[in-house]
């Protein structure tokens, strides 16, 4: 939870002003979101979403973040829009860092999912792959292997701290990945980040997907083994077969999987877990003192990698 | 900053169907207020503020506070109105703590006030001390003099942590208002935290005074030396003599003082300072590991402390 910048009054009059989303009538800061400050803003013209980027957003990439928005909204994803400014612009500057303004979607993010929730998720995210195919702006994903090398060096010497062995179960595990991890599956504009926190539900039914601070160029069967993770598990890290069953088909029922994709699922999921597991280790062993965010246990996607370590086949997640 | 609790699905649904508010469009946590957990709350029918009160609130307290929300709206001060269920209960529960949905206010907090600001407050103090005058329910100030006593044994063994010879100006302090303290000056319903995140401006124009959970039985002029700290200081605790006599004079051109009243203002200052030192202190040397809330600054106020032990009239607020 997180606002990290106060906009002050004369600086948000200006900043509003060069927009027509008429004048403003309350600006509260919002608590989710650990990357970046985050305000609802309500104008008499409507609500919206005002993002001030923080440091751990490269300013470079902020074109691709907010080019696939307006690339994704027109194909009739929902995700927020990006509004444009009086001089056509969506990125402008407050109190010194880059921000933008982008619509507010109605929605509640499910605590606890249940299978239909999969099922939505799956549907969209295979919708936004096919939507994402003729994004003309790549971002690499930098934590994909290199990136998990970094962590790993950056970690091992602590890793202990947290769970006596980890450091050599992850070095291992790495090892594993970095030799048989797939390279020619088919690629496109992934998510990255599709926890239940991003996704926004009326009654069961998705109405939006939000913050694509993550999303990168990779290959986009991966997406789907980081959503195994985030909305297939229990609290106590028990794999739920039904709503991952739920998720896949809803997901090839828009986009089929190709023979290799569904080969290399249990794969992937491994290494969606090494992913997570990695940047939650390091932000647990680098805490900042009086900062404004607890840290998510590393250990629950230990948890997870040790689940799809023992899969000898699709048939664990439901598939035939 | 603050969200302590999260919402479960079903129990979200099953708090609202208990109103004639409509759907949820949207719930959102609010990163602010440090003592309870506060969302925004939209449906189809507008946009509403539930709060879930945590543990530093006394659920004995809250009678008094929704109570004093719903009269004060009622005589047109614009403060937050409880919104009373179907079976005509404002308070409720969710996940097992008190809660009550209230009116969402328009306006945006001043970050940097200005003198037209404290003019705004002054008028809408006095108008809401008018409007408490006949408030059935009584509330003591736990944070007078009692409170101070407490605050001070808690914190004396530790004061000089935070500045050498601290815990001996602040029982010289202490010694000194609890032998001057007035008792005869008139009393009604304070707000007693009228700080400038507690209010709400649109255009310049007080829209809102919210948050009351401070609120109780006092001095009347007793908040209008807390609204003078609170508002006509500058950021490096300067006094703003414009600001004061913007703030006084508008108050008193709605409820004048008496001259006892005017006579007690340093003193009730110094009293104000010391209350703000007090809790500030108590949070400083108290910090609770992981916390998300960032403890402010007790030496602001030692600062304008030592400004109202050097006033010698109160000219120096601008009075004459």
């Amino acid at each position: 939870m997180a606002v990290y910048t106060e906009i002050g009054d004369d600086e948000l009059q200006d900043f509003v002003a060069q927009y027509d989303i008429g004048s403003v009538l309350a600006l509260k800061g919002i608590a989710e979101g650990v990357e970046n400050s985050n305000f609802m803003l309500q104008t008499d013209l409507g609500t919206y979403f005002l993002t001030i980027y923080e440091k751990r957003v490269n300013p470079d990439d902020l074109p691709f973040f907010l080019g696939l928005l307006d690339h994704l909204a027109a194909k009739g994803i929902p995700c927020p829009l990006p509004v444009h400014g009086r001089d056509g612009k969506v990125l402008r500057r407050v109190e010194d860092k880059p921000a933008a303004v982008v619509t507010f979607l109605s929605g509640v993010s499910p605590r606890r999912p249940l299978p239909q929730h999969c099922a939505e998720v799956g549907g969209a995210l295979a919708r936004m792959h096919l939507a994402g195919r003729d994004f003309a702006i790549a971002r690499p994903n930098d934590l994909s292997l290199t990136g998990w090398a970094t962590l790993i060096e950056a970690t091992a010497g602590r890793a202990d701290e947290v769970q006596a062995g980890l450091a050599e179960a992850i070095a291992e595990e790495f090892a594993y990945l970095r030799s048989h991890w797939p390279v020619d599956l088919p690629t496109g504009v992934i998510h990255a980040d599709l926890f239940p926190d991003n996704v926004l539900f009326l009654a069961s039914k998705l109405s939006g997907v939000i913050d694509f601070y993550f999303a990168c160029t990779d290959q986009l069967v991966y997406d789907l083994a980081i959503c195994l993770n985030a909305w297939c598990f229990e609290r106590e890290a028990e794999f739920n077969i039904t709503k991952a069953r739920r998720l896949l088909s809803a997901y090839g029922a828009v986009r089929p999987l190709d023979q290799r994709e569904v080969a290399a699922l249990p794969l992937l999921a491994r290494g969606a877990s090494l992913r997570f597991l990695l940047t939650r280790l390091y932000d647990w062993l680098n805490q900042v003192e009086g900062a404004m965010v607890r840290p998510k246990d590393p250990l629950e996607y230990l948890h997870k990698l040790r689940f799809h370590q023992r899969v000898v086949g699709v048939g664990a997640y439901g598939l035939d």
